[in-house]
């Protein structure tokens, strides 16, 4: 009785196992009179699905890959939490990898995942990212796949982004309207579309305000840390006394920035005002507070399972999936950092 | 010739096929003559082993699950980190979970991660455990388990851990030796054994100086967080404005206790000190810098899964394991909010 299985139900009634399937989930493409049929004929063979045989057929493994630069990082955490919060659920588990901003690692791990037969995989390129034949392998082989946060322009998938360049041309222009004139930015490495998208909001914003752009007001970050903020405050007060404004790529970098300055005696926001960006919890709990950029972090976490899985039911029912882009909203928090005292 | 069974080896020579088994895995409990003799013996019946059957036989999943209480928290993420980047080297991928202090998810996750059939489990016990049947579960079923930080004294199992009695004391000595003498003690929730320890090494060190422990001064966290820190910080200056000392569970409700100092422009450390636990990243960038107890989350997260592949590897090959607990050393950081100015 126990080996009852879904072929024995369809050929005693005549349809396709596809069908029986299709109306044991309560799928809407099967009539109703099927369904009664088959839900009735289950009920009185006794049926329970194998589960090992389902995950067989179906190759589902209800497991999801996450591959992320960093768990520790505010942002990144957040984000974790909104996808292992939402992928429950709906019964899937995540195994969580961490790129290190390794581009070889990435690539490991994604290799890793694909053996592993996840249903699907959520990425943030890491920083050296410059090279997508890994990420192509994903798409090639099917296997549904969002990117968020630090996403590749020149893949074609589905992505949750919030627009960097505008965010950082409010933060920049925030300063600006506090009475900044010579503003530097501290921007992130060279690769990632959102260090790249900041930068262009930041020199947009100039633009805009009749503010001359000058590229050795732009200091470049390696490793994205506290240690690099301060290094660079102390250059910009080395080389550039006279700059009244700082845009700074994520806080992490700020608080550093911030730290150098306290050090120093040097007063923010009245000598020079600062900005950094996603809103760390920290941020609100330094003297003086941040002010900074609020990213929807757990948010997108949330959005980024709920395209996986929508690409992953679409994909279980074999019809195409269009990717889709979900752009989320970002906001200026005005802390003391940049407020007149 | 490709059937050759570990079973066929063992007949042939007469002895079990555990022995074989052991003896092709060069492990050092088989004499060196029993060794040679299966390795002859498998050479010259061309043996190889099966993968499938090997993954079959010892339905390895490759795969382990991590439950903890929170995601987004500076010492569970570093644990994250050291648990799966030395799981990565050995070829283990990590699923998350997070109970959100429940005891309910909790054990929903525990049955969630058995029926997966993962290698094994690690896990820090959410503030509402006061129950082990779930965890007897993992027991009973021999399935490799490793709590850390968050343990209870009644799971015979593999544990990491730190003397958090010791560790509770030497912050408090710190206090004493800084000249305090009515010091309050803001604890963590009722069940936690870390808690418990901690409260209790407070009271230790409070007896040994010969300062009058006061149940009035120990204030209880429900939920060991930001908020409840600028709240009990409150009611200390409300209740005891005399208090001149505070030992602080966790960093991050410490980091509250600071603020609502800061906002009521109370000095710390002339008027009060405080001293925290855990040493999360901001407590060296706010004003004052905490003093805290440094506790070693990464290594914690490194031994966990060390000890967790012992067991799996033991049990791979039928031998018994008896749990170990492995105890990490802690140190006092003296910063700012301890020191005389």
């Amino acid at each position: 009785m126990k080996d009852i299985t879904l072929k024995q139900i369809a050929d005693t009634l005549g349809i396709s196992i596809t069908t029986v399937s299709k109306a044991l989930k309560n799928y809407p493409d099967v009539s109703p009179k099927t369904k009664n049929a088959v839900l009735e004929l289950a009920k009185s063979l006794q049926y329970t699905p194998n589960s090992f045989a389902v995950n067989l057929r179906t190759k589902e493994s209800k497991t999801i890959g996450l591959i992320i630069p960093e768990v520790v990082h505010h942002f990144f955490s957040n984000v974790i939490n909104g996808i292992i919060e939402e992928a429950e659920k709906s019964g899937y588990l995540v195994i969580i990898l961490q790129s290190n901003e390794s581009l070889e690692l990435e690539k490991k791990q994604v290799e890793l995942l694909i053996n592993k037969r996840v249903d699907g995989i959520i990425m943030s390129l890491s920083n050296e990212s410059n090279d997508d034949e890994h990420i192509k392998e994903i798409i090639k082989r099917e296997i549904p796949f969002v990117l968020f946060d630090k996403i590749s322009k020149f893949i074609n998938c589905s992505k949750v982004i919030i627009d960097d360049q505008k965010a950082a041309y409010n933060a920049v222009e925030h300063l600006i309207s506090k009475g900044c004139k010579k503003i530097a930015h501290i921007r992130g490495p060279v690769n990632p579309q959102n260090a790249i998208d900041r930068f262009l909001g930041y020199k947009k914003a100039l633009e805009k305000h009749n503010i001359p752009f000058d590229y050795k007001l732009v200091y470049t970050c390696k490793n994205v840390t506290f240690e690099e903020g301060k290094e660079f405050a102390k250059q910009i007060v080395k080389n550039h006394p006279d700059i009244d404004g700082i845009f700074v790529i994520t806080d992490l970098v700020a608080v550093g920035v911030l730290a150098f300055f306290n050090e120093q005696n040097i007063l923010v926001p009245n000598q020079i005002k600062i900005i950094g960006f996603s809103n760390w919890f920290m941020s609100q709990v330094i003297t003086p507070k941040l002010s900074t950029v609020d990213q929807p972090s757990y948010e997108m976490g949330v959005q980024s399972f709920n395209l996986l899985l929508e690409e992953i039911n679409q994909k279980k029912i074999s019809l195409d999936f269009i990717p889709k882009t979900i752009e989320l909203e970002t906001s200026i928090i005005e802390r003391e950092s940049t407020s007149e005292r």
